[in-house]
C-alpha cells in the first residue's frame, strides 16, 4: 500500500527556502506570487494492506523520523 | 488561490534521500517498509483567481524553476 507523508513548516515558523523560491519566481518575472512555503513529501511503499493500520504506521514514522514536530506539521494520505 | 506543486524524482532515477529514509526507518524497527521516495512540495499563494490560469502559471513555474524536468516529474493541484 502506497502512503504519502507531507511535511510542511508550521505557520509562523520562518521558511527561508520558501522565501528564496518566492524571490526567484519574482526575479523570473512571475507576478502575483504571494507567500511561498516549501515542504517535503515522502512516498512509502508499505507491506501493510489495511488502510487504517498503514496510516497509523505512517503517522508513527512521521512523528519518530520524518517530521520535526516542534517546527513542522505533517499529514498522511493513502495514495 | 493556493496551489500545490509536488516534485518527485522520476521512476528509475536514483533517490539517495529516499534510500536513507528507508534505512533509518528499518533501523528504528519499522517492518514492512518497501521503496521510499523523497520529493518536495511547494505551496504557492497566487493572486490569480481563475483556477485554470493559476494551474497553468504554476506549471510554468515548475518547468522554469521548481523542478528539474530531466530527473524530476511534477504535478500541480489547486488546494
Amino acid at each position: 500500500m502506497k502512503v504519502l507523508v507531507t511535511v510542511m513548516p508550521k505557520a509562523g515558523v520562518l521558511d527561508p527556502q520558501g522565501k528564496a523560491i518566492g524571490h526567484a519566481l519574482e526575479g523570473l518575472g512571475f507576478a502575483g506570487v504571494g507567500e511561498v512555503r516549501a515542504g517535503k513529501v515522502i512516498e512509502l511503499e508499505l507491506a501493510e494492506t489495511d488502510a487504517a493500520k498503514a496510516k497509523q504506521a505512517a503517522e508513527e514514522m512521521a512523528r519518530k523520523l520524518l517530521a520535526n514536530t516542534v517546527i513542522e506539521s505533517f499529514r498522511v494520505e493513502i495514495a
